[in-house]
């Protein structure tokens, strides 16, 4: 029943066991995207305002924010980002940078608990991030490589997920604030690695109880239609245990997927989220119909 | 590593947990298909033919064959579609009927081993059924009711599937030539039938070691978008152990999720059939281009 509540000034989002899937859009980020790199370069945050809204419209309950483009000063960006976002929408973001700075620029710049993305099982990362999760009541992402590199065997990603919980309690971070992303990785390259993802999943989600977060598309990475396999990953991950996802909400089927494993695992009362996106065209009409009648 | 082995007089087919999923084509089957009905009464098989053709060129391995339309002599029925079938087709057949006679009439035209659909924890049922399936060599769909229905509770449907095992062991058949079906219920009439579906699959699998089928549609019967329901579903009960499903090849999405966790399964090599499915037409376009050129 572990439960990682995040939180902006004014909502609260429940990663956990017994509720909804939490979908974090992914877009705000500037890998690969040129546009949204030469934006952040010149300070403008018009495409970061754009993806924010229309994530938040397609379903995404909390936002990652990435303003990581070389050659600017990405902690002020970040606190120039974060504060934009949280005048825009009310959904928490996870805070996402490689630089320890930009990190805690965006913490000082939030409101409310956020989710940090992200500690790895390295030594200098442990020791840089854990206590500035711990100052500021932050919840963490822990991803499961450390200073030898991401292991293709899923015992030792496994223990490095110990190790990392274990180092946060002793920072005095509580496990049901780690949120471990099992390092999904390209099943093309690597053959086995989707069943191994699934199997460390419900691992870390059997033995150490913890919530789980993972980028839902790499697993397709190099493969013909993506956008076909990333959805049935994201439901066989969910039935497996993971209880998040940073990825896309703009993908229609992705986030079909997602409404149906909370349909299946229980996570939808009465199933009426799924009935109220896909209820019958005839019945709309029927309704609109019925209406313009009364009124005539 | 069980597996179970099904075959028509030229083909095999393996339903094993190291193999890529077996989708059983379930469209012969007259239950609400008025028209099919109609011609089975007149002793016209021509939409047998058409659905039979049609699912194995969208890739179902194995057919299910339901003739059961009152006041007909469905025995004489089911042997003229088995002979039929197998004359038009090598994929193996379930052969699919609640009369004793007609499975009788189904394996006597059989050549091969067939899958006989089915038996339940009834003690009658048991009686009449597992004497066949042992005279004739073949594989049954054992299904997880018995005298008292079937219950919600999916420890007692786990004890009826042992209790069938146990019996089919008595009169000679092995646990890897029984198929069971843990009876997947609607979700939106009980709440939790999907997350018990999943478990029950996973215990059936891990405990009992044996393949599992399912009525992959059944779980979403009463709600909308069933078509973007079941591709979901039938995802996650691969991930959670299920072998075969007797369903529609017809649906391009549930097949597609199928051909999916296959990839993710570690159980399409080298990912060949998800590439060769999929390959992107741009690449295809050059190909054909390059062929035309060199005849020019």
């Amino acid at each position: 029943m572990t439960q990682t509540v995040i939180s902006s000034a004014s909502r609260e989002v429940v990663i956990g066991f017994e509720t909804p899937f939490t979908v974090i859009g992914e877009r705000i980020n500037p890998t690969g995207r040129a546009l949204l790199a030469e934006e952040l370069k010149a300070g403008d945050f018009s495409c970061v305002e754009a993806d924010a809204l229309a994530q938040v419209a397609a379903g995404a309950t909390m936002l990652d924010v990435n303003v990581g483009v070389p050659l600017t000063d990405e902690a002020a960006l970040m606190a120039q980002a974060v504060t934009l976002l949280q005048s825009l929408t009310d959904v928490p973001l996870a805070i996402d940078s490689s630089v320890p700075e930009a990190l805690e620029a965006g913490l000082e710049a939030y409101r409310g608990k956020a989710l940090l993305n992200s500690v790895t099982g390295e030594e200098e990362r442990l020791e840089m991030v854990l206590p500035l999760v711990r100052k500021h009541g932050a919840a963490v992402v822990a991803i499961c490589n450390d200073d030898t590199g991401i292991s293709p065997d899923i015992d030792v990603r496994f223990e490095v997920a110990r190790k990392i919980i274990e180092r946060a309690a002793d920072h005095g971070i509580p496990a049901s604030d780690v949120v471990v992303d099992p390092l999904a990785m390209p099943v093309g390259a690597m053959p086995g690695a989707g069943v191994q993802a699934l199997e460390l999943i419900h691992r870390l989600r059997t033995e150490l109880k913890v919530n789980t977060t993972c980028g839902a598309s790499n697993v397709s990475f190099g493969l013909p239609n993506r956008a076909g396999l990333n959805p049935t990953f994201l439901a066989m991950a969910i039935g497996a245990g993971l209880t998040s996802a940073i990825t896309n909400p703009l993908e229609p089927t992705l986030m079909q997927a997602v409404r149906g494993a909370d349909v299946i695992m229980d996570h939808d009362a009465q199933c009426q989220a799924w009935i109220r996106a896909h209820r019958a065209p005839a019945a709309r009409d029927g309704r609109r119909r019925g209406r313009r009648r009364s009124r005539g």
